[in-house]
């Protein structure tokens, strides 16, 4: 049976899977190019003999506590998960969130619970997610597979975009039911809100009636100490619902993620239960429960650091800091007039507007050309946005790499310059 | 914020997540009570020590082959998974089924597996699933989360039937594209098509343009050794996706399932892929990809006994067969008069029709006054049937459990029949 490629569903052509396909082909051609293209955290972090440790110390944590491993960790498990109490040991010990265990789901990595909640809160034809853009590709694709429209609200703009754009969406016959963004150092742009952002968005949250989906896998990672309060820890009317990772604070690996939905849900008799509880139904059709072999290693993992990913990643802080002060420095040393960056608090990218077109011809040339790998920012838009910039992450090298990266990047950039303004053309930069 | 259930998704009221949950709830009440409603795997063939030894097993692999365990294990990996090649050897050893490794997919359970193929293959609003009923709630919970109209087919019409739902599908406007089936002890009915029937079903599938999904969790658990050759060793058209399962043959908690899809996919520029690897972008957005822990751990197993799931499974194989007998020789033995049952050739499951009402008023009853828990097998039928007929699973339990369990079966029954012909009422036979 031959199966017709426009018949099947088109998130099988979704584009953002076709720009992150591009993406991995071309640095499966280019194997020596330096990559500010991957976001995968550094690998110096972990290693795999830590796994039967972390699973072993969670062994002993189930058997301290009577229950059977084996039925436990072997057997159809609780939709919800079973690392539920380490998690809200976590986020209060961390980020001052305080919810009951019930309020948190664990799912199969972070992207599982974007599916779960978007499947969940939207069910009309007419509802609608909202989405800070530039926009990580994972919650788009989560929608698309859905069928879930999304409509994107300018980063730039704050919280006052948000309500016009809820406002437009309900002129115009949609009901937005949530806004998506990643408040702390987003990817991709490296944008973070401050305090007063925080409030004033929470506070459109509840005049408009949107959720915030509140996506925090680079939280830790900020430059400096300075307290940068999650919404979900400021929500008192919650508004929020929290999406929680581990990939990047222990190991993707794990594929363990999870969110926080304490809100009530009321039927029409009145019952009241919560949205977590009620999410459940759809997780235990999408992957039945998250594979307790893996929790149980992030529970491990957890139990090991005293239920604190802050001190269990104080090692990484440093590293990831270092580098993206790397980077910025790099910048500032190497990148030719006439460019613009912005200058992150943390995480793990940086944007670097350039005075060409960023696109995918310019990539494969910076690969073939110059050895170095970025992502083209147009892919970070729904609507041909982003053509002359550049997101560069910084997360996946080694310092040194991340030097001769951006040197690389500006000698590209600078030569692409020179030709534009008829000036010839130098040689290629790699060494 | 409070939310209102009715503007939910219908599939958080999921009517087949309100039966399971009920059923939950009730063993939960009554935890003494015997099950027969279970599905779940006995627990005597797997213990939570053989987690590290399998997962130490594949790592060895990996040091062999010169790739990096920390990568492999603990990075984003690749979409459709890294155990494809012992899959696929397992296939060819055990099934006769020879596929490339890169037609297999690893997914969260075979339950994403579901999802994931359901999605790709139904697009349009008129795209449709036919599904032999009573039907398994997985897959119509599947079906349900992604709005995709179910088309039941009476599991006793055979082939013919499903061409005939077909048609009338299409004369109604619709277009089914693919039958989902359990060939081999169905869940809920414990049905097994015959060889004829087999070859039957290809050339209905053929003729009617339609995809066959076959899931197989119960295959290699028949009463004899007879060869039951799987729909898709017998493939020669390409019209069957096969859906795979680790839970009965390894330990459900890996949440490791698998499809293979060798169809080739053909686009408007006449470029052929596999559908297996289209449909890896519909997977990389509902959860990135299959935890590679869990994934060490199954090909660990799959390692330690040649690939072969018939020679890991020996033990299981006699268990489950006598369990079966058991069963079939208890009803034989208490069953009152009017009541009749059928006798599967194998799998986890068989049916009794009783001559009164089994719903769950009376599984309550059963539960409170007899210590007997079953499943009404109206929950696996669409539209009010399968009111007089009653689930039994003898897969969780020991044998001695599963007499004593159809002995207060038998007795509520009886009672039943004595009560609706005024004969009085027995004492309960709980004790």
């Amino acid at each position: 049976m031959l199966l017709r490629r426009e018949d099947m569903h088109p998130s099988v052509s979704d584009p953002e899977a076709s720009s992150m396909n591009f993406l991995n082909e071309i640095a499966n051609r280019y194997p020596n190019a330096i990559s500010l293209a991957a976001g995968r955290p550094y690998e110096g972090f972990f290693a795999a003999q830590d796994i039967p440790h972390y699973f072993s110390r969670y062994l002993e944590y189930l058997e301290a506590r009577k229950f059977s491993p084996t039925r436990m960790l072997m057997q159809y498990g609780r939709t919800n998960g079973i690392i539920n109490d380490l998690i809200a040991q976590m986020l209060a010990k961390d980020e001052d969130i305080r919810v009951p265990n019930e309020a948190v789901a664990v799912t199969a990595g972070c992207q599982e619970a974007m599916v779960i909640v978007l499947r969940g809160i939207c069910s009309g034809p007419d509802d609608v997610l909202l989405a800070a853009e530039p926009c990580y590709v994972g919650i788009t694709g989560a929608a698309r597979v859905l069928g879930i429209p999304v409509i994107p609200v300018p980063e730039a703009e704050g919280p006052q975009g948000v309500a016009r754009a809820a406002k437009a969406a309900r002129a115009d016959g949609k009901n937005p039911r949530a806004l998506y963004l990643v408040p702390d150092f987003a990817n991709p742009s490296g944008a973070c809100l401050s305090l007063g952002e925080r409030h004033q968005l929470l506070a459109v949250a509840e005049a408009e009636n949107l959720l915030i989906l509140e996506d925090d896998p680079y939280g830790l990672f900020g430059l400096d100490d300075r307290p940068r309060p999650r919404l979900k820890s400021l929500d008192t009317n919650k508004q929020v619902i929290y999406l929680g990772s581990f990939a990047k604070s222990a190991f993707p690996g794990a594929r363990v993620g999870f969110f926080v939905a304490d809100q009530e849900v009321i039927d029409t008799q009145g019952n009241r239960t919560l949205l977590a509880e009620e999410l459940s139904a759809i997780k235990s059709m999408l992957t039945v429960n998250t594979s307790p072999v893996s929790q149980a290693v992030i529970g491990g993992f957890l139990l090991q650091h005293g239920c604190s990913l802050r001190a269990a990643n104080a090692d990484r802080v440093s590293f990831y800091r270092e580098n993206l002060n790397t980077l910025l420095k790099a910048l500032g040393e190497h990148m030719p007039e006439g460019t613009t960056w912005n200058t992150p608090a943390g995480g793990f990218f940086a944007t670097v507007d350039v005075p060409v077109i960023a696109d995918v011809a310019l990539l494969e040339r910076s690969a073939a050309d110059y050895g170095v790998l970025w992502t083209p920012m147009s892919f970070f838009y729904t609507k041909g946005a982003g053509q002359h910039s550049i997101r560069l992450s910084c997360s996946y090298l080694e310092r040194n790499e991340v030097t001769e990266g951006v040197r690389r990047l500006a000698a590209l950039i600078a030569d692409q310059l020179a030709e534009r303004d008829g000036l010839g053309n130098r040689a290629g930069a790699e060494g």
